[in-house]
């Protein structure tokens, strides 16, 4: 076991998209567990749109990371030591940490993975962790799509975007898929057979979008908000419905953004638009990990993840969030389990 | 009975602000109920802030009226002349009719009042007839108010934000209105008993709202859109609602309106916005109705009407709901039943 730990710390409150100087990648003694914690190694680091959230200090659904404490990030790792007596050596955890080497783990924040837990360990995070429990949520519970209808989604190629179309397939929607790349285009039509699918990118594409939902949007899973949003607006059905994932295209703003010109939709079509956070819906995690795993077992789910190795490569792999060049789960990987 | 029937017809599409030459006054001669319809004569004339989305070429829940044709409104009127089996002269009938003396009706466009209607005939504009029916689904089966919440209504001293706001104290909520005048505040805070008023047009709106909401706001009947719906956003509690029932500020723009700046707030205070239109609730008039008029027995809802004489004043007195005029139910009165 190494005497350092390598630990980003939250330096600057970012003001428009995420400069260098917003984390510092410090070197730091490792920390000794109190009575009830145990010190876990990290293994795996999620890199997640809500990451920008908490380093603002904006309203947001838990409270932002204090300057010049450890950035906050959903991981994975492995326990080194122990004063709590539901945690042993190599028992592998998952949950809220931070963005270091070695940390300080409890029950409150971490939770073991168990025999039963995704092989490979790092599908903790493409699928079970967080983004599958999501899609499933969302789209389910909000989104209630029936046989038949028209979903779209937006930030199709991404980690929750992905699930979602699939899950709607699954259900009997068509499925129509937003992306930013003709590759991300590529791989949801060809590999995941969504019906349809729009690289947004292109100039023409609110009158694409109408061409690819000949019976207009009945669900509109977002993930963006902004001209996405907007556009979908136009075309939703009599009682849509729009779970609200996120917002990516606004995080990174410098001045107020304004919400969908398209608002009055939300009248005129009876609409249904509500935000959710997938913590809320913690105690159903095993119903959505049960569902997943079924789905992905028959092959009915494939999942992609975007593998960077080294913790001191996390916070220029986080930019590719905002710039779309990722495709799937975005995960840093310290060491393999 | 006359021999001429005056008549308002759309000339125009509004360009903002309604001008006088969107609608223009005619005579015409009266015309003729075919076999299965009725002739009747316009006693009220229902003034609404959706008359002037029907007069727009934009997406809305119905078609919007034609250039030429009548101009479409809420009537209540007397039969005259029936080719229908179901209806005889002197038969009181409301619903979707046309700004003019005589007209067609059909069973499928207005139904009778019947003799357990209100008194005086004139209330069924107040309450009954779309107001009541409006604040009570609105309130009840989207906003879903439970005792000791908060419940934040704008346009409190309209026609249908004062019902929301008494059927909320009803249900045992705290309850604060917004108005436009000191004469509206005075109204709701003395005769219908809010717990507290703001007149939004006071310079410090934001922060007089967070003072009369200390525990924040967990229903905004939203009948306005635009910085108060800003306003309200900022201060939603975990899953509060917001049943949206109209954006008055926005219906004579003249430029696309941005949605409100404060649209994130939905995912991280997992809010439900929810639009609609009483009509979806045909079905259930009958319980908003029995509910209503037990209420209004019981002096626990007030309602407070303005009547303007004369179907020739019909464009000139709907232009007063869009600059804040007017104070309760706005009505036509061409002839008192």
């Amino acid at each position: 076991m190494s005497e350092v730990n390598r630990i980003w710390r939250l330096r600057k409150r970012p003001a428009g998209d995420i400069t260098d100087d917003v984390l510092s990648f410090e070197e730091e003694s490792i920390p000794e567990p109190n009575d009830g914690e145990f010190l876990f190694r990290l293994n795996y680091l999620s890199l997640d749109p809500t990451n920008v959230i908490w380093m603002r200090d904006i309203d947001q659904y838990m409270p932002p990371v204090e300057l010049n404490d450890p950035m906050r990030g959903v991981v994975c790792g492995t326990v080194v030591k122990s004063h709590h007596p539901d945690f042993s050596e190599g028992d592998i955890v998952s949950g809220i940490g931070v963005w270091a080497d070695y940390q300080i783990g409890t029950p409150q924040r971490v939770s073991p993975i168990g025999e039963t837990g995704p092989t490979p360990v790092v599908n903790v995070f493409s699928t079970f962790a967080v983004v599958g429990p999501t899609a499933y949520f969302g789209l389910l519970d909000i989104g209630k799509p029936r046989k038949g209808e028209t979903v779209v989604v937006s930030a199709a190629a991404g980690a929750v975007g992905s699930i979602v179309g699939q899950i709607a397939k699954i259900k009997g929607c068509r499925v129509v898929g937003l992306a930013g790349t003709n590759e991300k285009c590529a791989w949801i039509k060809d590999d995941l057979n969504f019906d349809a699918v729009i690289n947004y990118r292109t100039e023409d594409f609110p009158r694409t979008l109408a061409s690819a939902c000949p019976d207009g949007i009945d669900v509109y899973f977002d993930n963006v908000g902004g001209k996405i949003l907007d556009a979908c607006l136009t075309l939703m059905n009599f009682k849509g419905r729009i779970p609200t994932c996120g917002l990516i295209s606004q995080y990174n703003a410098t001045k107020p953004v304004p919400g969908p010109y398209n608002y009055g939709m939300i009248i005129m079509q009876r609409l249904h638009v509500e935000g959710f956070i997938v913590m809320d819906y913690a105690e159903r995690y095993p119903e959505a990990i049960a569902a997943l795993s079924q789905w992905m077992a028959e092959g009915k789910i494939k999942v992609r993840t975007e593998i960077v190795d080294g913790l001191e490569n996390a916070l220029q792999t986080l930019k590719k969030l905002f710039t779309g060049a990722n495709m799937g789960k975005l995960i840093i990987r310290v060491e393999d389990i």
